[in-house]
């Protein structure tokens, strides 16, 4: 039988990283999606750095793994795939990639057994030329032109969701049904008491408007998709509203029934 | 020829935030991704804040443009959907959906003319049910499930993200709602009057249940998404019922009345 390898988590390198709460976060929403190794080029402030702990809020084990590395080329020099994340392809003949792309390809690659990794550049400078010379690809974010500047952990975090959502595409329990739905009976039961009351409310008028108003009554009560407790809830809701007010009316003309 | 509305974007509803610089965050990545609609419920250190505009490197005008509110109720009063993002799907029957598709419905629903949103909770605290309750589904992230300290500009990051992403390929008005939804206030104003009744009834006993029976009495009646006519009727349902009781008890107890 055939079962594809799981994808193994592809390496996050950051070059030249300045800001210590950028790494952390960078860590901590990799740690949310499960991907685990991370890779500093020259970070500015040194290595490593408690601010970083502090904004990784518990994602210790990621940063206690990071290796360092003086160039971007020392860095994945051991990769076979890396993309480059950047918002602005530059003057390159490397193919340029949507996300849910970049992510397909990468995954594919580490599939079949391949090392892979993505590439960010620092916050402000982004990543030089020469350096998305050693990638294979750009991955472009759909950034609106009128406001580029993106944080560096955002992109970490959408790359790093991107990876998780395609290696485990199975959609949550769509609907948490956790109750058994309210069968037929159960609903037609509901309406007929509703019904009733209503009628005896005097609620249908005019009479020959009664056949409409019941339908639309029913459809919008059924859309609810009522779970069986629910079903029987709303007979009680039914049941109180009736009897209340007769209690409360009771109680105002029979002074002497009140405590 | 045929062309389809273009989905107005989302607004962005933050619940009790804490930390300014996530507020700032969040209007930063809103920006990237061309959503401009922030409110803010009830933010622990006051609106404005300095170090929110710093965070947010000149996203101003997202911050400029902030709406204060009292509470999620009145943040959503006037929105016709709005789907809660939480990490953490309680005991409730709402739809918990991906982003992916979250955002599928919300664009159709968008295209159609209908407001909607996205709710995000406190940092440490989340959403509270009650005002889970008031939403129409659950949107989850598919958060690592051993590490699920997601930063909540990140969440914001990646809802942006998927936004923007499918707002170039998601298929035409998937909703055809042919009826004007009922917004949030209606659907408040709806929950009280029966709430209201229900206790008069002495519905809610034991009284230290009566949270979780109005919150699963909410979610009930949200899954049905009535239409403004249906908001209407059904409030002239929990009059009637009130009403009708009344009047046949005392038709029984003055028999003078009767024709």
């Amino acid at each position: 039988m055939f079962a594809p390898s799981p994808a193994l988590t592809p390496v996050v390198i950051l070059d030249k990283p300045q800001l210590a709460e950028n790494i952390g976060a960078a860590a901590r929403v990799m740690a949310n999606f499960g991907l685990t190794e991370l890779r500093l080029v020259a970070p500015r402030d040194g290595w490593p750095q408690s601010r970083a702990f502090a904004s990784a809020s518990g994602a210790d084990w990621v940063l206690n793994a990071v290796t360092l590395f003086p160039t971007v080329a020392d860095a994945i020099a051991d990769l076979e795939i890396v993309h480059a994340a950047t918002a602005r392809p530059r003057e390159t003949l490397l193919p340029v990639l949507t996300p849910t792309q970049s992510v397909a390809e990468l995954q594919g690659a580490s599939r079949a057994g391949l090392k892979v990794g993505f590439l960010f550049g620092a916050e402000r400078a982004g990543l030089e030329t020469v350096d998305i010379a050693l990638c294979k690809a750009i991955m472009t974010l759909p950034i609106d032109s009128r406001f580029r500047s993106l944080n560096l952990a955002q992109a970490v975090a959408i790359t790093a969701y991107e990876w998780r959502k395609a290696a485990d595409d199975t959609p949550p329990a769509a609907f948490a049904q956790t109750q058994k739905l309210a069968d037929g009976a159960m609903m037609q039961g509901l309406f007929q008491q509703l019904e009733e009351e209503l009628e005896v409310a005097g609620f249908f008028h005019p009479p020959e408007k009664k056949p409409a108003m019941v339908r639309n009554l029913r459809v919008a009560l059924s859309r609810a998709r009522f779970s069986e407790q629910e079903a029987r809830t709303f007979r009680g809701v039914i049941t109180a509203l009736v009897r209340g007010r007769g209690q409360t009316f009771r109680k105002k003309a029979d002074p002497s029934s009140l405590p």
